[in-house]
């Protein structure tokens, strides 16, 4: 007899996404009562480097203390192990390698629900826009899992990203959700007017501006989170 | 040198509450970054029989499913442990003599908090009014702890517990937020009208249903969830 299941989450980065995903997993696991939960041990230490400084050269290595996680986690009895933060991922290989408790990879689970929504009605098939910051484009996380899925894409241009994405992001971070909503339903407006017939919502300010400024996207969009989250769930229910 | 503070949460009572639990020691913590934030593990397993049942005498003994949390959230470095479950404090004993890291008792906290607290204006002490479950109340949770500290406190009354409390809290449970809100205050009210001075919200339906019909309640009451999350605030800041 095999050990139960038992969702192991890296968190932490941030800690108020850690909570987000953690909402997620709830929400869509269709309970009735209490036991029919998700059961998760969930490690948000938010004691990490920064992540972006990291990716640019710049700044304290992360890897040490994300490992400490993972250890912690596999000790604690974990039987896979999600992580609710895109950037992160640029350090999956190693996390990986030191993990007995496999790591689901948010951005497989992406592909996999992408390949399960309902494609639109159009002659041509589906052409996904990728909305992600330039340092989880520039680690191609998205561009290299969706070429191996056979899967076409777009991402925003470099002025794009300096004119919409970036400061929409900044300005939802900074609590400016109008400002921020609408420079981000730009962002994915461009995409779609350059063929996206689908938007992936790869970074958490997306969701929130697109909520806000454009909800009538919603329904072409995937997220990552909730796709990492329904990961889990299949996870659990494989036990 | 001592390993880094980190507070182990026992949640899955319910899974639900356990969020919000996170998310007051989110709030409360007032970090201007993520590292700032409060680390934390928390065993979110909500496959624990009942607790009420097992109370009342009819069900399943949840002492194991807890002491494995308590076991699992030690090996993962807790040091010190929350359970953010009024109810589940009928074990604390059982559950303080299994853990290397100490157990915070939220009723502790909560009469940490009372006396932290500004008192009416009166010539009279303080006298609390403690809104909390029959299974609670049948335990003397709150009134030993209170004895202890020498506090003045009224509980309802058994027609109070059958005619508002108890109906209160079902309608909050069954998301009737109207109902069961105006049926809590006017439990609260009841213990006012008795003589109570402030009052101990020990019952996670309360602070939902004052909220919502009798906001100006919440100035005379303390929640036990925030002071549970303030007392693992101390343990880190003294870390």
């Amino acid at each position: 007899m095999s050990a139960p299941r038992l969702v192991g989450v890296l968190g932490g980065m941030g800690p108020l996404a850690t909570l987000d995903f953690l909402q997620r997993l709830l929400d869509i696991s269709g309970a009735q009562r209490d036991q029919e939960h998700v059961p998760t041990v969930t490690w948000n230490v938010p004691q990490i480097p920064d992540r972006q400084r990291a990716l640019a050269g710049g700044g304290e290595d992360p890897l040490p203390a994300m490992l400490q996680g993972i250890a912690r986690l596999n000790a604690a009895g974990a039987t896979c192990i999600a992580i609710p933060c895109n950037t992160a991922h640029a350090w999956y290989g190693p996390l990986s390698a030191h993990s007995a408790a496999p790591i689901l990879h948010i951005v497989d689970a992406t592909v996999q629900a992408l390949q399960a929504a309902p494609q639109p009605s159009q002659p041509s098939p589906a052409r996904i826009g990728v909305i992600a910051t330039r340092g989880a484009l520039s680690q191609r996380l998205y561009q290299s899992r969706l070429e191996a899925a056979g899967l076409d894409y777009l991402t925003p241009t470099e002025q794009e990203l300096d004119t919409l994405f970036t400061p929409g992001c900044y300005a939802i971070k900074a609590n400016d959700i109008a400002t921020g909503g609408q420079l981000l339903a730009q962002t994915a407006e461009a995409l779609l007017a350059r063929g996206a017939t689908q938007l992936v919502m790869a970074c958490t300010e997306v969701p929130i501006g697109l909520r806000h400024a454009a909800p009538e996207l919603l329904a072409l969009s995937v997220d990552p989170a909730t796709a990492l989250a329904q990961a889990c769930l299949r996870h659990w229910r494989q036990g």
